[in-house]
């Protein structure tokens, strides 16, 4: 049943006046920011509400949703960045704050299992603790977009397993494959782990449902975790992608960039990096790090 | 800085490029409903991204405000509804589904105070409970929008005390203020509660703080809860609303509407209704209700 058009304009002026009426709500607020954030957010979330056409039952599973994603969230379980991550809402984020016209090293997620406090380490060590997986050695260097040696450059580092799984996932409490490293004179960095596997996000939560929902799948092209920092440039967090992976063209949270996949070389055993003796297959790789300079932030 | 039109032209395209990926990911889906949500979703979600230009930093705020909604959020505290509320998302659902041409009583947000099973009653019974308030009686009739009478008509009620407080904010875990009822055989339903008072929403989450960021007053005006459903009808959810509130015009969760604002009487003390003989002020109020019927679902 088509209502009559005098009756669809009225509906639409009444949407649109309780728009204009939520919005103006938020015109109250001394900070600036806060205004142009929620008029957009408003303005966004009413029109996708309108353009569906939500039902009652629809809004009821959205709030269903979110008290799972709240239920499942802890200190080891992060729902809400795996949601952000796989409606693209956390590489979107990356994005308009990654300007294309710079040469610095590109972004990608943060992803859910970044761990404050990882152990320092020094160059050199090995930080994956009896994980498994295949001896791998990762290297590189730290320099600004002007080319100069960064010494000193905060270097943290995370990643899964050889089974995709992260320390976090364990069942004890112990720390593995993750560490903070400072770079060298040189600005350089290296350490030992073990090489990443490709990994499904966890997906046993109203996440993973969605996706099942949709088709999708929960794969994540292996990958090492970065976050780079220094004073007076841009913090830098994005992974390294392992070359080859049969991920690459479908990753669940949408992160890889051709610029971040890298080669990782297998080794026969023998000797390694830094005097070690590996009796087993191993590899390893290379990844240079090049950090734009800091804008000035609003307050500057 | 100004970026170059070419740079700029880069970035928008390399925005749009992500978004019709994240897109393309729901079209694998079976469910062709789902696909359009999903589509819908994500790109008003992008947009809002990219219209504020998000920082990291107000991503990583609102991943924190879901998470502290999430670890508010129990059997009692539902503050993803009070997050919608407050966003006129909930309201904006309401008016999606609630045709401009109908001449049935008018739909308002469904709330977070509900609670599956409150008790059934008999006509005339006292739902109060002990609540502190003026003792009102609330009576009204159930019809169809072609003036049937509605016997047997599902009437829930709940609200809040004089101190502004549903039961499930109180110590304990009694109910109160909070039934349901059925229509006699002449369509009509009465019973004895307190007279509801204005309260705020619960402001000590993120929903309260994102408020207080806003210069919003949390307030509410003070107002009874229907839900009524018939066999063959659309369930109404609604309120009715105390003629003369203070905050009519500024409800934290804009969900007042003027046909559902009614007179609650004043009465001295002496004989009430169902022969009730009360030794204070008291009140009442009628609320004549009006179905619309069932409109075949997508499954019809």
């Amino acid at each position: 049943m088509t209502p009559h058009t005098s009756d669809a304009v009225r509906q639409a002026a009444r949407e649109s006046a309780l728009t204009d009426e939520v919005v103006h709500s938020f015109a109250t607020s001394t900070d600036p920011r806060l205004r142009v954030v929620m008029a957009s957010l408003v303005r966004h979330l009413h029109a996708f509400i309108r353009d569906v056409r939500l039902t009652q039952e629809e809004w009821d599973a959205s709030i269903a949703f979110l008290t799972r994603a709240g239920d499942i969230t802890d200190a080891h379980r992060q729902e809400f960045i795996l949601l952000s991550d796989v409606l693209g809402a956390s590489m979107m984020t990356v994005a308009v704050n990654a300007p294309a016209r710079s040469t610095a090293t590109e972004s990608t997620v943060f992803g859910p299992f970044f761990v404050e406090d990882a152990p320092l380490i020094t160059s050199g060590d090995d930080i994956s603790a009896g994980m498994p997986g295949r001896p791998c050695h990762v290297r590189g260097s730290v320099r600004s977009t002007a080319g100069e040696v960064l010494a000193g450059a905060r270097v943290e580092v995370w990643a899964a397993d050889d089974d995709g799984f992260y320390d976090v996932q364990y069942e004890g409490s112990e720390l593995a494959g993750r560490a903070h490293l400072f770079t060298d004179e040189e600005g350089k960095y290296d350490y030992w782990t073990v090489q990443p596997a490709a990994y499904p996000i966890p997906h046993d939560g109203p996440v993973g449902d969605l996706l099942t929902a949709a088709g999708r799948s929960p794969m994540r092209p292996a990958h090492i975790h970065f976050m780079v920092s220094h004073p007076g440039y841009e913090t830098l967090i994005t992974h390294i992608f392992v070359a080859g992976d049969e991920w690459l063209d479908s990753d669940a949270v949408f992160g890889v960039k051709e610029s971040l996949i890298v080669p990782f070389t297998e080794h026969e055993p023998g000797h390694g990096p830094r005097g070690r003796v590996i009796e087993e297959t191993w590899s390893s790789t290379t990844f240079d790090i090049v950090l734009a300079p800091a804008e000035p932030g609003p307050d500057a």
